[in-house]
């Protein structure tokens, strides 16, 4: 009794039986196998190749003969010929079924591959992207039964791919006719489907197979820098990173100001939108000619930004965010052309997806760091900070998920302290105090060496020691505390109080020296009381945001702290829990996860799956609005302290010794007025 | 036992019992009858408005009680003093039933209601625009529970109308905001549903109930005229209709020309488009201008026009359309935004339709004049002819409806003669010619008397008699061969063959001399030669498609002619015939349609069914090309005789006399060569 000859795929695992002849493609497509063509089968795309395995699979009861799939055809040839194949290597459509085969389908031939991010703790992303490339035969036209180039181009589709209707691009009218005949009637499709229901329309075309790739920019739109990621949009991987200042800086540092800005100018907004825009494009295209990308490959872009850049990005005027009720005016995500963004850099018909934002002061950029954090999956009790000019703030596990926002102003970037800096070469970044001698040392960006090895000057000379970064002055207003420079309120002690010459008088209230190289014709770079003021209240604005979500969650710790942004990647978690940014939790469990929020964007960028899911997430989180929450202003004001002028530290004490100083002798001006930025 | 009331709607006939105080509208609303209302029932948009009738009606058998919808309330007396409210009529939303009653709903409160065009013999209309105006009233922002603005919106549609999901276009959002605050949270949208299926877009929206209404532009956009009709979406009524000539006639008079031009010149197609958007966007500005309509207000346009200014609007190089196989980039209907066509003077997110084209040389102003003229319903085989620059010729019954097109040139628009001119003031638009004394008379347009008329001098002093039109001109070679002046073949005779001076040569040929004012500085108008050459090859070419559909057909006769475009309605039918532009029938089997191609321009603009109907109608009309079959010359030649030289002409001998005169003593340059203009 003769039997169709069994086919098992790896690694999925599904079997059939299928007739002799049949080829590896089209037994992959019956059984619902995830293996990749964009030629549909023509043997010219290879995006099908598999690798027939050979001899005995006593797991899968089957032997394989040499002969299981014959050997390679003409077709195959001539691409191992042009192209070249792997060894081992078939092309699915050409290699046809003659007797049992185990046939593995490498990663690089699946369709929904998992792309295994950098760090460990990673989730992999499932490609499952909006826009997709189909090969399609379109038929000539006929007279005698005329139809529109473009409805043939839709039968082709139809009937090759089971595409039932799909649009065009208005904006890919004028072309259509000559695409269609350069190609002799052969095209290369990119169809963007952004979600089940929606009918897929056609955002490119090229003659022939287009085999160059299609790509997207995942953009972290933040209040001080921009930054993108350019990704090609079949294999998921990151072709180049670049980012910008956002020019909008000179209508305010925070946003707030922006805010203010639009309120007192008329115009303004629409000034700031245009500057953003501009900066847009100018980056997407420095990208693009970095790695060699034509830009208009780029059929895609995610943002992720917070309500106010969300807004000066679509130009709508910010206003009503700067007041309660703090209205956004839409929240969900949005679809959108280039040009509606009035970007000139990409296609006009390049697909724009902006995420959800979460409430008025609760951006996209939270939300992206929900999608790439996972704080609704974490088995303990997590919160992240993604700290910037504002912070974003999560706290969650597998219960409930909260978020708020929390205005901290620019200070941890380096910004409104008097020797801080952008983070670049010659920034400190790290300082240690010695708690006896009270002198410092440190490391500068772009040298690995500390200020007292051998060699530092050197090493330095070409850059200098310019300043102090955003992770610098972290470290730096710790150590001061830890070496006793500075008491819990946060004031600086004078010489006489501190025993070091380091401390100096500045007005009424004191400085520390860090470096005084200035007879040298080099910096003097300091830390002032002002500078502490400026920390104090941005580390007391994140902690009462924090502290906030865990009042409404109704618990006084956290298990698990995450420390996200790429400012929180440099942070070093000792500091920030001596500075009472983030509150008490065993040293180990605080984890830095990169710039979570842009690889939120790119997660996006990447997945429908990814995209339905954040947009379902974001309206289950529990929203907390700081501004109008009275106990807000109560954590704000007992957050002033360092670290804490109430809520213990136990898990920090086991790691230093808080020294028990005080140089509140004169009538120094209390811990600050709070101002809101955001 | 007491029963609810019964409440009777006329003229549906729909009844129903409801509780007593139950109001109007909502009975009509579960009863499915088609009551108006804007404002969802608030006693303010007034659209709901309904005649109660009292007494007896033994035929639906019930009494009606003059208390049976209650006195008015306060919102009616309110709205009665400040609107008016006309004597009997009540506020559906806020009578309420109170015992039996008799409702009438008037025409102006339906909103499927008919509108009643201008020919007794025109369908009317059932309005069924793809934009509507809701009213509703917004949630305010809560900052406990954030949401979007427009998601809110979202909801107020949601709930208030039923209408689950809807868009915003992406134009409207950086207004949406003061918009919704404006008018303290009770907004008026206008959305834009092009398909059942299709997700509902907001496309404007107004602060509180919008009540200046909205508009439609049907555009019939032509070779050489493009003509606009300002459409009230509401009523169906005409504002307005306003005409320019298409600045593309500098780039070539016919259609082929303009092929011609772009094939030539590289870019030409560009600036082609860019010219027809510039004299579309400038018509409009005008007749909402003359009107008193705000631009910002008409957010819905229909374009009908043939296949070449189909591509030429849509910024698509027509160049296929010059050569075989005559390729449509697309032929389906479209669905733009205003911005899409480039056009300014619309808002960016008026939504534009475009009609469907048929084939490759019939376009979607032969759609039009199908959608108005309903060939498939007629019940004698009926032959609708477009006359234009090109001429669209259908001919259809209940079994089957065919289509083609045939270029006959501007000749007929009174272009290419050599007395020719547009229909103005001045221009002669009939003449007849004595077969005794060869004399002509006349009427010009602007006056109704006859030129050998008392009084005719003086009544057109102002004018002058300054050339012929398109009609002119068909009459005047229908009566030159009437009267024996112009043989069969199309020869003007010498003043010696015809007996009259008014036969003077001109060359090797001849001319009849109508007017010679030129000794007193006014026009010399006649008709030469050539001009009796050109209106042969324009009418053989109609002839001959005419012909060619009856053959695909299998007829040598048809039952009916209608004569469609603006030119059409001035075309005499006994002239038209003696001309052989017409296939014999009966005379007054030849009616005129008037502007076909327009009215269904405006059909598509006011009813959604309309265009489901037609782009259902091009998929089974059968296409007939022209320039590639065989018999289409032959027919030509045939035709090029007056009236034919084979087919009989029994009706119109019934009505004239043909003189069987022969002129050809010389060698005269026979039939002229037909040259192929589009």
């Amino acid at each position: 009794m003769s039997q169709d000859p069994l086919v098992i795929f790896t690694p999925s695992g599904k079997r059939g039986r299928f007739p002799v002849g049949t080829p590896v493609l089209t037994a992959a497509r019956q059984l619902g196998v995830d293996l990749d063509s964009v030629c549909g089968g023509r043997g010219i795309c290879s995006k099908c190749q598999v690798q027939p395995a050979y001899g005995d699979f006593p797991k899968h009861g089957v032997t394989v003969a040499a002969d299981a799939v014959g050997d390679r055809n003409a077709v195959e040839d001539r691409y191992d010929r042009i192209r070249g194949l792997k060894p081992g290597r078939r092309l699915g459509c050409q290699a046809c079924v003659q007797s049992d085969v185990v046939i593995d389908v490498p990663p690089e031939s699946q369709v929904h591959r998992q792309v295994v991010r950098k760090a460990a703790s990673d989730r992999p992303i499932t490609m499952d992207p909006a826009t997709r490339l189909y090969y399609v035969e379109v038929a000539e036209p006929d007279m005698l039964d005329p139809t529109g180039d473009l409805q043939r181009l839709g039968n082709a589709l139809r009937d090759q791919w089971d595409i039932p209707q799909v649009s065009l691009a208005p904006a890919l009218l004028p072309g259509l006719q000559k695409v269609l005949r350069k190609g002799d009637w052969k095209v290369t499709v990119a169809l963007h489907k952004p979600a089940a229901e929606a009918v897929p329309q056609i955002v490119a075309l090229w003659p022939g197979l287009h085999e160059s790739g299609l790509f997207g920019l995942a953009i972290d739109l933040g209040s001080t820098t921009i930054a993108a990621h350019l990704t090609d949009l079949d294999t998921g991987a990151v072709k180049a990173s670049a980012g910008i200042m956002n020019p909008q800086i000179r209508f305010g540092e925070d946003l707030m100001s922006r805010v203010s800005y639009a309120m007192m100018n008329p115009g303004g907004e629409v000034e700031m939108t245009r500057a953003v825009r501009e900066a847009i494009d100018a980056l997407a295209l420095d990208i693009c000619k970095e790695s060699g990308v034509d830009p208009s490959l780029v059929l895609e872009t995610v943002f992720v930004c917070n309500p106010v850049m969300h807004h000066l990005l679509l130009g709508i005027d910010p206003v009503e965010l700067g007041q309660a009720p703090f209205a956004l005016a839409t929240s969900d995500a949005l679809n959108l052309d280039a040009r509606d963004l009035g970007l000139s850099a990409l296609p006009a018909c390049a697909q724009v997806y902006v995420l959800p934002c979460i409430a008025g002061h609760v951006g996209a950029d939270a939300a992206a760091v929900a999608l790439s954090e996972q704080p609704g999956r974490a088995e303990e009790l997590t919160l992240i900070v993604d700290v910037g000019t504002n912070a974003e703030i999560l706290l969650g596990d597998t219960t409930r998920t909260l978020a708020c926002s929390s205005p901290t102003g620019p200070a941890f970037e380096g910004a409104q302290i008097s020797s801080g800096q952008r983070a670049a070469p010659g920034a400190i970044e790290a300082i240690r105090i010695d708690p006896e001698t009270k002198e410092p040392r440190f490391r500068v960006i772009g040298c690995d060496l500390w200020s007292d090895a051998p060699g530092f000057a050197e090493r330095t000379a070409a850059t200098g020691v310019t300043g102090i970064c955003g992770s610098g002055i972290i470290e730096a207003v710790a150590e001061m505390r830890l070496a006793g420079l500075l008491d819990p309120s946060g004031l600086i002690g004078s010489a006489e109080q501190t025993g070091t010459p380091r401390c100096v008088p500045m007005g009424r209230t004191h400085e520390y020296v860090i470096l005084d190289a200035s007879a040298k014709g080099g910096s003097r770079i300091t830390v002032t009381q002002g500078d502490i003021r400026a920390i104090q209240l941005a580390k007391s604005a994140l902690y009462a945001g924090a502290r906030l979500l865990m009042d409404t969650r109704g618990v006084d710790t956290v298990a698990r702290v995450t420390l996200a942004g790429a400012f929180g990647a440099h942070i070093s978690p000792l500091h920030a829990m001596v500075l009472g940014m983030i509150p008490d939790v065993p040293l180990e469990k605080v984890t830095s996860a990169g710039n979570a929020a842009g690889h939120g964007a790119r997660i996006a960028l990447c997945s429908l799956t990814a995209r339905r899911e954040i947009e379902a997430t974001v309206k289950e989180i529990t929203k907390v609005e700081t501004a109008i929450e009275p106990r807000f202003q109560e954590h704000f004001v007992a957050a002033n302290a360092i670290p804490h002028a109430s809520d213990p530290f136990p898990n920090l004490l086991t790691h230093v010794t808080l020294p028990a100083v005080s140089f509140n002798t004169q009538g120094e001006d209390g811990g600050g007025r709070r101002r809101r930025r955001r």
